[in-house]
């Protein structure tokens, strides 16, 4: 049984909306969740204890979500060998792209795995990819996700035909 | 003690330069490496077989390196429930924006962990985080290796002030 | 006379709005139309197949609609040597960027045809100036439409004479 | 047997080595080309002479490519019902991206089948794909082909082995 | 006296409401306009021949407004040596780069005197500076506007000190 | 006849190589050109002082070639009413899109025309075709580079037929 | 004691609602602001004058906020010695990518320290870092600000961990 | 007299060729510089623990240079109240786009002050007006300096003069 935590890091609390489908697809994995509103650049000092000790705490992987000039990605990724999983928030300007670059654009050493801007569900699915890896019930419950993703795409397929020939 | 192997997999063989500094990294962690080219638009079936088998044949993440229109590592993502991060390949137009976007931008349901445009070293550094959530050992050797970095940066910055002070 | 069936595929039901006019325009030329929902990331089977058997099962071409990291056009055209019209459809970041570079920048070897951001129109236009290559009574349907299309034009600027000259 | 020949037009001579891959994938499918330097804008004449009279001079495809602001594409498409193929020329500044932009995003009614920047032998394969919907022998050699291409990869992916194994 | 007339060719009628302050500010000088629908893909004939017969209708200036793969700047521009002034038109993607950059990134020996984005109003006012080199009345009236133009400013900045300082 | 100048700016010295052709174009039609090096940033007295002085030295266009925050074609047109021209020049970052916007994104009330990135040689020409608006004898001139023009594509048509079936 | 003023100049009175926060901030660290509308293009013999005798007028810092072609913040620091701190100004085109370059992309010997897109209040907080250097009393006041974005984040960490566990 | 010393600080030694007009000019303006190599992300100790102590450190200004994901910026303004300079480093990918975003592109409340990309010698420049504000000295340097721009693109105009007309 894997035991591993997950943490959920918003740069602001205005990105809990973007964000908020992570914590609830992690929930319905049965994974422990732990969210927080941390700032790269306000809170410097929560952030680099809290990703400091990451993993004696706990957790197995860190997500984290933040818009503009995204650093809240890199600068946990400074502090834990943990993966970092980084959510670029689109902002109003620029559509996303800064966050986008600011976060998946690492120098070599400390990777943060990008996922799409404002993808939250699926740095959700990517930390339980992870956490599967030793954990056979886990790898279970995403093969059975992956088995709905397909059923209901051949549902809407289905509704699409009668809609059509109507 | 993990066994479970990494695949590199390469959508042409004029990317093995770039992608093989993943394949040494992984190594020089001791983990497993199998690397093979395959492409999703030329052996899509290959591709297709080789991720939906990946994971009963002892492989715990998939690398996918892909130029252009990069769609290996969402192709791969589709056939397996395993991590599979991307390396997007800068190729003679438009500076690798084209991979980065095509790798990234993957629909909910399906991450792909992208990492900087041609950064194979992380991937493999992140895939090895992965496999490390359930390897001490493995977890061990990544603390020594940023270890190691900061020990780099601050001989670089040694060195920096002999040479401005000279 | 030309039998040959045209695809509409979209990468999911959401994009049946901007995917209709194309849908639209191939029954006005009274092209036979199948569209589906399938999706190159959660039912990839079903697309390969499609793709597959298109030519035996009497398809001529197929259009693909997908957004993001629209890897749909390149999937389809992975298992067929149909021509493949790639539609990329603008999504909530990037304005349709994304779609577009990851539709048109395919690798030597497997075109796809693409059109405008969301140019579905266009799609099926092109579709049957495909199929009017051996379709005498198609051809001269397109050199109708051209010819209505330039009085509109014509009509719209008679009414803007009016307009400003009021 | 398909006798419509391929126009493929280039906007200067300059574009001449970035071009020449289509004409001799062309010919190496025994398919009948005439190649051209006009401009749309240094010779509109002849490009709109020749773009009208394309079909009854026994044309079925034409390719044009064009580099910067690349209207060539649009300016044939404008003047026959053939389908026209775009291939975006990159040229000394924006990497491409200003032929792309002009040469795919047509307005309703027109479409300019577009392939990726220089990716002028996939505008040939397209272009014979077009014509192998009414040409069994050709559609033969398109399967063919891509059976090649498939065995090409996978000789290298052989080869990888050997290298890496070395 | 300067009895050049100027031409406001716009590519669609829907492009109207960004247009029409080409048109009224050139009335507002004085110049006598005369505004068309025409497109250099639908009514390609309509333009390069009101574009070849301009200089001698009386036109001293044509103004091209489009949207997308802006052709109709350059289309106009093959058929004429008059100067050409471009207005790329914002369209639901790309928020208009695609047309600044199929207007302004012409080849070498046809240039489209480029403004800003939906810039009708620029237009206008830079086709008026072209008559006024032989104008010595308009060369005034655009004196005159610069200077209303500065105390427009200047009272706007006394107002913003009341505000500021309520 | 008209003795109008036409005046080049460029912001750097090292710009020369890039805006000479605009100097060697109008030349060659007889236009007599008085070029400087005068910066928006590093000479702004001597900058704003000939522009506003432009008209009455003699003065009919001004070409403005600059680099990076190219402000130097929007300062000019500040102290001026003659028409400005702006050639956006490329630097060592950025393939010259900050040029282009920086010179192309004009407020209401003052317009540079704008060509292409390094579009020095349209630049001239587009000066020539407003100064020929008064003068017939250069009129014509533009009429036979344009007839020459399109001898030399054709020639090179022609050659291009000698070469692909030699 | 600091007894210098910061100028806010804007190119225009619509900038207004997005520059007020720099103003309503300088005033909360009880900096002396005087407030301008003043346009690089349309007032630029008030834009130089303002800041040729800036630093005699007692002003330390200028902060300009312009859009498109913004070139206030370079022509301002073209003809003084303070710092010029620059706001690129979104639009309604191009995201305020345009004003983004236009005012970062300086020429070498004349900086303007730019802040984020509409990053107003930046401009102000970077504004006081500079009077700060020789002003103790507004060095604290800085501290405590950071103090309470820090305190302000984690009242607001509190307030999600209430919601989340509610 | 001004005692401050400026700090400059770049992520990699690699940026040493880039960063270094930075130090010299400081230099001959007589500043006190101090250069470091640190990273935002593999000595994130070091460079908080060198920002939070910089101004009782007798720093005024701290410099920091950095590339792709380029938080080095971002990062030391987190941890001081002195204003930080921020030098986007073009890389080798995307043309230091990812780095002018990742930098300039802070949320409200931590400004860094962002010159162009690859601009060394301007982030010297305006760490020297900053300190300036208190140092009559510096401030006459400044003039000083502006003065010799100014005659040194006089001379490149007056040199131009002779290559034009020899």
């Amino acid at each position: 049984m894997n035991t591993k935590k997950v943490a959920v890091i918003m740069g602001s609390d205005s990105d809990l909306p973007v964000v908020k489908p992570a914590i609830d697809k992690l929930r319905e994995f049965g994974v422990t969740v732990e969210a927080h509103v941390m700032s790269a650049h306000r809170t410097p000092a929560q952030a680099s204890e809290f990703s400091s000790n990451a993993a004696k705490n706990g957790f197995g992987v860190i997500i984290a979500a933040a818009g503009k000039a995204a650093h809240l990605g890199g600068v946990l990724a400074a502090h834990t060998t943990l993966p970092v999983i980084g959510i670029p928030i689109k902002s109003s300007t620029l559509d996303g792209l800064d966050a986008l670059l600011a976060t998946v654009q690492m120098p070599s050493g400390i990777p943060v795995a990008t996922v799409a801007i404002n993808g939250a569900e699926n740095a959700a699915i990517l930390a339980v990819q992870m956490l599967a890896l030793s954990d056979e019930a886990l790898a279970q419950k995403l093969v059975d996700m992956k088995q709905k993703m397909e059923e209901a795409v051949m549902k809407k397929d289905a509704k699409l035909q009668e809609e059509l020939n109507a």
